[in-house]
């Protein structure tokens, strides 16, 4: 059975190295695999969120590229996968838009490489998506999400752990292993 | 406990769209997300296996700047992870250079898309990697490992699967997800 999940990178409002809000460049390959990680586990869409007007023009190029240009014909597998892509300007446009599918607001799930002691477990929301509510699942770009988006969401997830003290995965790898820890069979 | 393993990201031999063996460009964003997640998750080492001189020149030079220049400097976490990246031009040079180590050649595991009857479960694995033996866990870019060196590794790693019958994931994701099944407590 498919989750009544989404997925959202988000370019604005993140934080750099000096702790700065920013908005950060999308990366072409963000797009690749966290498409194809969301196809590969049911996801309802995967929200690219950036207010910048080049950025969302680039990111509808590379998605136009492959789900109806020359790309979709080469490879209709990446088509399938890009194709769960929308973008929007803000988190808030992003809450707007999975109303309108008729299930009212999700509950927003932010995920940071930082431990806090309000952090959910992964045992804890794959749980929670076994039930009727959607979730909107919070991935952050640069140095991660802006402080304010953290305090609003309505759970933080524990960060993902191997088996040494380095917590520095991109967000590509992040984003999979997420997905696996709380929807592979 | 650190596992006793390594990965190698191959670009010769595999296997092309049409099923001919070439040997593939290397991607940049390959070398940083995999040495991250081998950082993660106490990987030894991982080589990065290209014959062609311009590849593997590219490749030091990516290397290099995170490790000596100034993106050492300005991300030393980074350093820590492209400290582990080794380039040898073949599985055999690989196989060589693990064995000078002291502990003998290590047992090869190679990963795939595809099914097979000769799959052992990741269940497995994690099982055999507490074991005394060192492993070599092999991924192909392109559109897979040459049949060659699946046929003479010791073992194939059943696929990842999500919850759909999609199964395209990005070599960073499957790496990414294959160590943290593997590996994480």
């Amino acid at each position: 059975m498919k989750p009544n999940l989404y997925v959202a990178l988000v370019h604005y409002p993140v934080i750099n190295k000096s702790g700065n809000i920013i908005a950060s460049a999308v990366t072409n390959l963000d797009l690749h695999d966290m498409a194809r990680a969301s196809r590969t586990y049911g996801v309802t869409k995967f929200y690219v969120v950036t207010p910048l007007k080049d950025q969302k023009e680039l990111t509808q190029k590379i998605i136009s590229h492959w789900t109806s240009g020359t790309g979709s014909i080469m490879n209709p597998d990446r088509r399938e996968a890009l194709e769960l892509i929308c973008i929007r300007d803000s988190l808030n446009a992003v809450m707007e838009d999975i109303s309108v599918g008729g299930n009212g607001y999700p509950k927003t799930v932010v995920t940071s490489a930082k431990e806090s002691p309000v952090c959910i477990t992964f045992t804890e929301l794959r749980k929670m998506l076994e039930g009727i509510n959607s979730y909107l699942l919070i991935f952050g770009t640069g140095w991660g999400l802006a402080e304010d988006i953290v305090l609003k969401a309505d759970y933080q997830l524990e960060p993902v752990k191997g088996n040494t003290d380095y917590n520095h995965l991109s967000v590509r790898s992040a984003c999979s292993i997420i997905l696996d820890r709380l929807i592979s069979k």
